[in-house]
């Protein structure tokens, strides 16, 4: 039944070809813009406060993602996350380093106390942080495994309203009581930069055509990633291969390949 | 004969390999500066005031494109037009997201009453907007077709003394009362993003070598782009083969290939 | 002995998985970032002077790249350095476009002679203009070979207590009174936007597991770089070839092809 859910998201993205608005990092931005269309939406990468309310009147979601945070930024996002608030629009916050520096966890909480429609998406360490736990993290990449993240991931939906998505090894999606676990990827996608910055920006894709959860982005970076590293050498070409698979991707295939619990 | 200017650019390009100083976008910088070295360019990105004068001088031609605009951009933009202008350089603009918001269509407008040789090269809703019509875009993409635009086009090519290029599954080239047709190019292209920013750097190296119509660099990459799309499985193959494809591009398959009128 | 010397440091690399913080240009941040990820070392993209501080505490090493120099960048360098130079780490610094601009000149000097413990790695025309000599570049590409920049890179090493890494056709380690020779790398090299800064960025992740001299990265991005551009059609191939081969490279391909005197 989450499947049919899933596959019906996936058409609506490649329907409505929705439009998503990002404030992301430098790092990533070509790759999930790329990753927006190859799944069928319409990326927006904008961070001018002169324009951001026009954008968001006329886009289908937000995404936030402080990985290369800066404070001349900080004020753009705070006021994007005010428009898609005013607009009805869900917000994707991928908090970034939370636990790395100060500024960072600051920062994350500042973004997911004021959005009114959140979804959450992490490793198990920056979640553990943004709830305010004791994370191991290693700069940018999680220490912790995502089942240790649970606790943490579930006293954010209480706190902030939101729907959580861990992301690692295995993912956990968490909403309203409820847990999903996806054991699909790959060992080799973490060897690419800003895999978890993908899923954030598909997470928007998918919450613009209504899924509130962060489930279908998930499982379907899940199965993709999978897919594309069993024909990859290596890391450059799995980033190749994952744009290409998300393209190509059909229902049969995502059913087949769907592994949740 | 419009095959064998074509041609003569194209070498010119890989002899002289012409500097081109671009401000353009966060998400396009890697693969326009790829683009420009393969196709035997040697890209400049530089933003600060501080070193633009110096660079405009000994470079061929300058890209402005507003794709990630920013208050704090606007004026370095300006500032570069001015000494291209001083130096007797190209501008070409790429008005990125024109008519998506306020800000987006007047600093085009600013940019392109400023600039003194001008090239503009943008989508058929960008085009349209520039010119004072009322567009149909969807955030960045166009959903007006090419041939809507040309009206737009030729008011821009008379109130600014610009050549215009018009990209779509049909690009236009529109210089001085004359219009140049392409057909080539593929379905596959929009999506990858930033492959209009592509057309709009190479345009600067044609330019830096002679061209200032834009229809060399308009040639060129639908030729590339058609070839590429033929051999990918999705966007990032074709992202990777359009590298690929403007190295190794000769002019027998671009006359072979070519399909202007 | 240089080369097992060599594949200690990458053991140490794949084994330690250093962090690395980069301060960079906006080109070549995906790449750089994909880079380290493959040799297996962890990147951080940060430029906040707010957490640069808590960033350099737990971090082996720092990457200075002026690339895309923006005067509101350059206190967070130097910020950066200090913070290395308080906790004992190497700065790495690319002067990009050293000689093509004051700016980039003085900059350049500037965290040059602030950085206590100091690696250069430029291209010929870099550090020719680094060491106050008249370099012949074109934009930010060397028309220098490399061999003219043995005299100026031996004067940075005096005047800096630096080791200076000069990449080109022919690369050369430069350090306290001795000079490596190293004949690897391939002609398609160049084609690639950010080869140079990649070359950089993993002199930091050497670097952190106490490589002071450059010479390991120079010698595996000039082996992986040969060795991925042999199996590439262009530079589109090259810069997802080489990424698979930093992962792949084991120490017995290292010791058969390295080539250095």
């Amino acid at each position: 039944m989450l499947t049919q859910t899933i596959i019906q998201h996936l058409d609506a993205v490649r329907k409505q070809k929705p439009l998503v608005v990002n404030i992301t990092n430098y790092v990533v931005m070509n790759n999930t813009a790329n990753a927006l269309l190859a799944i069928g939406a319409s990326p927006i990468m904008a961070h001018s406060q002169q324009e951001l309310g026009e954008m968001m009147s006329f886009s289908g979601a937000l995404v936030i993602n402080i990985g290369t945070l800066d404070s001349a930024w900080t004020p753009r996002m705070i006021y994007a996350v005010e428009q898609a608030n005013v607009n009805g629009k869900t917000v994707v916050l991928d908090p970034v380093g939370c636990g790395a520096s100060q500024l960072r966890t600051e920062t994350s909480r500042e973004i997911a106390r004021l959005a009114k429609k959140l979804i959450i998406r992490g490793n198990a360490s920056e979640i553990i942080a943004l709830a305010g736990e004791q994370a191991q993290s290693k700069g940018v990449d999680a220490l912790d495994s995502s089942d240790t993240a649970l606790g943490a991931a579930r006293s954010l939906v209480s706190e902030y309203g939101a729907s959580v998505v861990i992301s690692g090894a295995t993912d956990y999606v968490v909403f309203k009581e409820q847990v999903v676990k996806l054991n699909n990827g790959h060992e080799m996608m973490p060897y690419v930069t800003g895999m978890g910055c993908t899923l954030t920006a598909l997470t928007g894709a998918f919450a613009a055509v209504g899924d509130d959860t962060g489930l279908a982005a998930a499982a379907v970076l899940g199965v993709v990633g999978e897919i594309a590293a069993e024909k990859s050498r290596g890391p450059g070409s799995l980033q190749m291969n994952l744009l290409d698979e998300l393209y190509q991707l059909d229902s049969s295939v995502l059913t087949k390949r769907l592994k949740l619990q």
